[in-house]
């Protein structure tokens, strides 16, 4: 029946990692290693070690392989405190795109596989990177235009391609490799491909710049030419790629709505403070109706964010969960959270376009969530599909 | 723990609601005697003697009052479906004012009053309405400004004052007359008065004309001179009329709530049958993206408004209910329904600007949601205020 | 150069508008002859005398016809002041469809009909109907849909076709009709045919009950069964009935945004007076800033649709025009002046949803403007086809 | 009378700027010397080199200081072409703050003053800064809590405070400081002083981290000690500071407007240019309604934005101009060309918060726009202040 309430051990574990975040994690967001494109490896190694000490590392996996073995719903409410700092996720080792790729790697890697990739990165590590989105008409928002080709050399896979937007992928230790078939069987069709990122034929070019600094590694182009790829080293089936992408990406959407929702209580948070102790014009500035309203709004808006995501999680719990909703709480989600970070900003005036407050940071950080994973606009079209195809 | 499943009996009772207005409600909507200031009363008992034989009555109120005993959480789900025709509220007797009436009355009338009040407004007998608003700066969005007066005259109380915006006057057999102490023990403090519409000293001026045509007896001045009350008649304690108020308001303003997202669910499904089938440039209206991300927009916000409906439900289910969840459920599903009503106005084209569908109805009924209970500015204001308490 | 200033002979032209409107049209507002489908004939006819009688009859015509032979910019200040009433681009012969119409018949009609159709249209004494939109999947957004066939018999030709929306239809005097060839050298093509409401073979099925009521005559459904034209009367050249409706509508969509713009800002004027006099919580409502910021965002969206509306009809006014700016006017002024007319229904509380004041009428009259003269959707569509072409 | 045309000359004159961004400046944008707080002193000076040479510096200068002359709906064209490149302003050293300077010091500064500090300034040769805005609760939004003090000490003023966010300081030649007498005559008012940046008691304490990279000399802190101030350098009358404060903003704000439409449009060339060009889903990107409308959208807020300012310009050209419409068009233009911006890096995609294109430095510079200069807010309350005087 329908029910909100938390469980009593649900919730000491969100007063667990809420009190981490606040005392352990926090007082890093000044430290110099939070670089131009994103924390050193360095500075997350010393963050990992926090969360491990705390036993709060890898929530969403198993047991066996040092997580907490967390379901959906349990994960918005673990996620959403991470994400009340930008470090928080990384700390835990639950940020992307390394918790996308821990799920991925446990739903459809072998034993070997998982040994020999999952349970390093569970432990915390080592990072890794996923690497399908493309440059110059490849795959985006549009995965079947995937150039990067797969060609059958005797036992192995010989892999050519330039990916770009590889989020983490200087520094990362493996690389799971999305590239479609042009000869054999799978013709037409995508696979994906695991490899160390030391691999001969694998090269980090460029990183690229971006508003956002969150991740280790930063965002980067990445070349691959003449990387040969063991068949030991195919992940899951041949020619699923595609079906792969999207048993990582519903639930790693969903975990960005979780972090994301917690970012942005933080900017409301620093907004309602500033607003409840700094005066303008004869009073406080939260008692003018016009900041007072955009603090509601920020109410309502991480109200519904939350709900969406709960509810989305259940659904995620659930043995036959529907795509649709995940199309759905993504699209809510990134808006509202969105609006949170742009009228916190606005609040804090000229303050909220500096460093002086972690505001301006989650704002930058933010606004890539309307687009990856799906932008606003694809997923608004494939939630007009359904309705066609249910009419 | 977080669970968004209905159980089995409410399903049922969910599937039962919504087969009863699809083949009993529904057809009555071109009723002629759905007239300009809303449903006659002769249509109205024949719809209720619909909803009695449906074993669907007052589905609010506990069983010895021939209710079906709901929590507000079955309430959610069972008026949403009512709401679906706006003719579903009358017939199943919980519609505003009444249902919000009722509520109050069995909170805090006594035994015999609701012996002589309660029973046969339960039973869908009768009518009743609720005097508080006032014109000429009077009672409104700050029920402080209240004008009409109580004064002692012996044992009774003599009321004095105009009420307007009194919907379902015309026709009601009694009314809750709220007033202020002039003299006494109580003076300046407000109490609530039951009254017989028929009692002299209160008298229907006129029928305002109003854009939604939803309510049998319209929306009414009504003039109140010289009316005597005896004691037995105040409801509940003397000075208490401003705590009566919330204690109706706060599940009325939740009840529209759910009333209103089935109207919206309503026209979104109108809107959506008919972007399935017409065409226009060339291919289905619901492929041109322009009409299906409307769509997905509609979608999401009934999204939203039920999540947020439940969630304010549970809150009011659980033993201290808090009342900010109840301002910022009105002011998202109010907000958000309006957009799915004039969205789906839109799609519909010329047509929806009539009544060739009942879109247009929904969305001239609903305009006043945005107002009534609580205009989104004053509920806004008070969020912001329990923000800056809670700082 | 850029200049916003009005000449002194029209700011005289916009005072004498605005002080007719005031003194003479505005107390006709009460006037029970404004019934649910529209204003009477007989009160039209009446507020005709006055226009005449103050000199501002058809201001859009020539000066032989009557008129005062304005051009677009001075039509934009002229109409603006009109439509500040409901009633009055009614009394000055300057509302829909008949102001398009004459429009049209100026441009394209040879000089016998301009003899016969025009000039008593042109003098208020009749008025006409433009019946293109048709039910059940014909001409609507996408006029290319026209099903109404025209075919040769003899030297005329046989109408056949149903119409809907035909504002107006119901009293008109005569009619233009849009229909497609059946047969011979036009086949596929569309043409405009003028006749007589009262020939055999037109009918006024029945009145559609719409949101507005602002048209003597309303939205008729009108059956046309065999009805003859005469070569005499088909309305310019065979064949160019899809280029004809452009020139009615590109100008017909500005005059629109003129008339609108007037309501919106009676609508305004109205909320602002309420606003400055009434008090609630302790203060004026416009010093609380909820009330007062929706007010500037009234004075910004009449703003941004007086210069749009002013720039467009200076477009207008040069010899070659574009089409491209009348649907971005068209655009920005319906969804500014619908947010300025809902704001004003916001602040009025509950009265706004009444008749208490003009506002509700405003607000319910203009909701179609989103929609008539091609909606929102197509206009945006059509701008980012232009974008397309021009890249 | 109403008219939009430019001036043959005036075209020509936005030719030669148009021009000149695209060949000249445009390249320099990925420069090396565009650091992160904003292209060095080096790159400006080669930038104003390129712009002297053409004839286009100092725009809004009169010829006898090296400038254009131009009037307000001149500089309207002009500010707009240089916008285009987030390099134009500079170059064409009609960027902010020098640009509001120049105005200030034309206006208010004596001869003297305008031989030592402004000839300079209008010839590009030294950059100069404003110092108003405080931290910890001093001059923000509300100027009137202005905390720096001028204390009189014999013929001269000591200086004393802190000022942030004051752009452009480090590297500036000289500053000009608002301070509140702490004594004498003028006690409780501001004046103005003029102080070289080199003077004792003048300390750039650190440059602010923002997100913008828009000035030479980023946006600093400034601590004021013991600045020791001549009475000939108070730049106009003591105790006119507020006044002089708007003297420069009125202006200042509208330029603002008209720069950063130009960045707009470029943000919008770039969006139309990738939605053109890039296909996905089988078909071009603009050919998707979804990507279309936000095109047509842009085209629209672009269009208001350009109307409004054009107005504000004229009605600053009017001998008497009124503060309204200046606080009605920044509101109006900073939210519109802000969706224009959000709108491009959304349609870019992924690529939209690189810097792979120019749109994502346009989208983070802008920000702070519909904040500085006074946010939408303090501008709305503003306006409804005037309504409410004038009702």
């Amino acid at each position: 029946m329908i029910d909100f309430e938390l469980s009593l051990e649900l919730k000491n574990l969100q007063t667990r990692v809420r009190d981490f975040i606040a005392n352990d994690i926090i007082p890093y967001e000044k430290d110099v290693r939070c670089e131009r494109h994103g924390p050193t490896d360095e500075l997350r190694l010393e963050l990992v070690a926090k969360a491990r000490a705390a036993g709060l590392l890898s929530a969403h996996m198993p047991v066996e392989l040092g997580g907490l073995g967390l379901n959906h719903r349990e994960k918005a409410i673990v996620f959403e405190e991470a994400g009340y700092s930008p470090l928080g996720p990384l700390a835990m080792n639950i940020g992307a795109p390394d918790e996308g790729n821990m799920h991925l790697l446990e739903v459809v890697a072998n034993a070997s596989q998982k040994e020999r990739f999952l349970r390093r990165l569970a432990s915390g590590e080592v990072r890794s990177c996923f690497a399908m989105t493309e440059p110059d008409g490849g795959a985006g928002s549009d995965p079947s235009m995937l150039k990067t080709s797969a060609t059958q050399v005797g036992d192995q896979f010989r892999i050519d391609g330039v990916k770009w937007f590889i989020t983490g992928a200087a520094g990362a230790q493996f690389c799971i490799i999305m590239a479609k078939h042009a000869d054999g069987e799978h013709v037409g069709k995508a696979s994906m491909f695991l490899s160390e990122m030391s691999a001969p034929g694998i090269r980090v070019e460029r990183m690229m710049n971006t508003l956002d600094s969150l991740n280790p590694g930063g965002h980067c182009v990445v070349r691959i030419e003449g990387l040969l790829v063991n068949a030991s080293d195919v992940l899951g089936e041949l020619g699923q790629g595609f079906r792969y992408a999207q048993v990582r990406l519903a639930p790693a959407r969903l975990t960005h709505c979780m972090r994301w929702l917690g970012a942005a209580r933080r900017a409301h948070d620093v907004a309602t403070r500033y607003a409840c102790t700094r005066s303008g014009f004869g009073k406080k500035m939260i008692e003018h109706e016009g900041i007072g309203f955009m603090l509601a709004d920020n109410e309502m808006d991480l109200h519904i964010s939350r709900l969406s995501t709960w509810n989305c999680a259940w659904a995620l719990d659930q043995p036959e969960a529907s795509r649709a909703i995940s199309s759905i709480t993504k699209i809510i989600v990134s808006e509202a959270v969105w609006r949170v970070a742009d009228r916190s900003v606005q609040i804090l005036g000229g303050q909220g376009t500096t460093d002086e407050t972690i505001v301006a940071r989650i704002f930058a950080d933010m606004r890539a969530f309307r687009i990856y994973d799906g932008p606003s606009e694809v997923h608004r079209w494939s939630v007009a599909k359904q309705l066609a195809r249910n009419a």
